[in-house]
């Protein structure tokens, strides 16, 4: 069953979580599908769609415990526990996912700091010294990262994460504007800012096509 | 027709082109629907089904002119022009993203820069001076912006959006972690960086579930 799951089904999990961490109404202690859907922008039908995918835990007419909700949603999506980060790039989207603190605070550490440039290597960024790239396939596995984030330039981005991945790492989160090409056991997810303004251009241009972000056209 | 058009397609005519400026064979003044999909991780049927929504400009058998089809993705993705960005939101990713030399190279100027905080106002940024966000709606009609960044953390960046849009902007990029209600003229692009993390751990939490970045299971 997993693995009828699409990306989208895990963004909108992830979006129900940030809502119902931030639920206005504290003391109420159920959330129905219909107002999880009016604040995820989705339909109540999809909420109970993609809740029910992990078993059934609301109740017909009471609606969802928020306690339980958030606890499961959490368990499935795995921040029952915190991960390590390898950071791979010392430049500024790498700042600036350094001193993101709401990475932290929802459980992802970054734990190891890495950059080919030797002006970089040695500093110290808050408790971590930037280590050399060349060391990464060596020092991962000492280290037990789960991911890597890899913002680095484009014409190295491969390399890298081959070393990554020579490393142990099974999950990469890519700045770098192209598709790498790892084993199939490897999750990458791409951020790919120029692309996202891009398709800003697009719709600018085509004013009569606005789609919403996951594809959906939001006007007939 | 052009309603059909979905931000995945968008999302890869923008690879297509990415793929065709780094075309390694300089000297081949075609490529194939093949060989564009073996480097985009799609099939030859889908870079086929995409660019037949935009007029039918390969031949068969002989495949796409290279100048022309790059010229023709510049085109419909509208990037035959500059955009004016504004930036509201001068902490750290606002500071990558104005470092960013691709974006301006892909042809995205950043024209003003916005924060709230007394102590960025009036500091020069390159050849900018950071702005109070009191002035955004002011001040963006005469900067004929186009699109607007929103890196701003979450609980300002509803007002900041609706700010930008009483501006006269139609084109939004938003960093914050919150999902903005705005008019369905304008349209809003997403990067969520704690989501994209979230979804790395939901697949290494559920090895069996391994879906590409379009949804598309990776293995059957």
């Amino acid at each position: 069953m997993s693995r009828k799951i699409s990306d989208s089904t895990v963004r909108r999990l992830s979006r129900y979580l940030r809502i119902l961490e931030s639920w206005p109404d504290g003391d109420r202690d159920t959330v129905s599908s219909g107002q999880l859907a009016e604040r995820a922008g989705t339909t109540a039908a999809q909420v109970r769609k993609d809740l029910s995918l992990f078993g059934s835990f609301g109740k017909r007419g009471t609606g969802y415990g928020t306690v339980d909700l958030t606890r499961h949603l959490r368990e499935i999506l795995g921040l029952e526990r915190t991960w390590r980060l390898a950071l791979v790039g010392a430049g500024r989207i790498g700042a600036a996912l350094f001193e993101y603190g709401a990475l932290r605070r929802r459980g992802f550490h970054i734990v190891a700091v890495f950059d080919q440039d030797p002006a970089k290597v040695g500093r110290a960024w808050g408790p971590l010294v930037v280590r050399d790239v060349g060391t990464l396939a060596g020092v991962l596995p000492g280290l037990s990262a789960d991911m890597a984030v890899l913002a680095v330039p484009a014409p190295v981005a491969q390399e890298l994460a081959e070393l990554v991945v020579a490393g142990g790492i099974r999950g990469i989160l890519n700045f770098a504007p192209v598709r790498l090409r790892l084993p199939e056991e490897v999750s990458v997810h791409n951020v790919n800012l120029v692309a996202e303004l891009e398709s800003l251009a697009f719709d600018l241009t085509h004013p009569d096509r606005l789609a919403g972000e996951n594809g959906q056209p939001v006007r007939a």
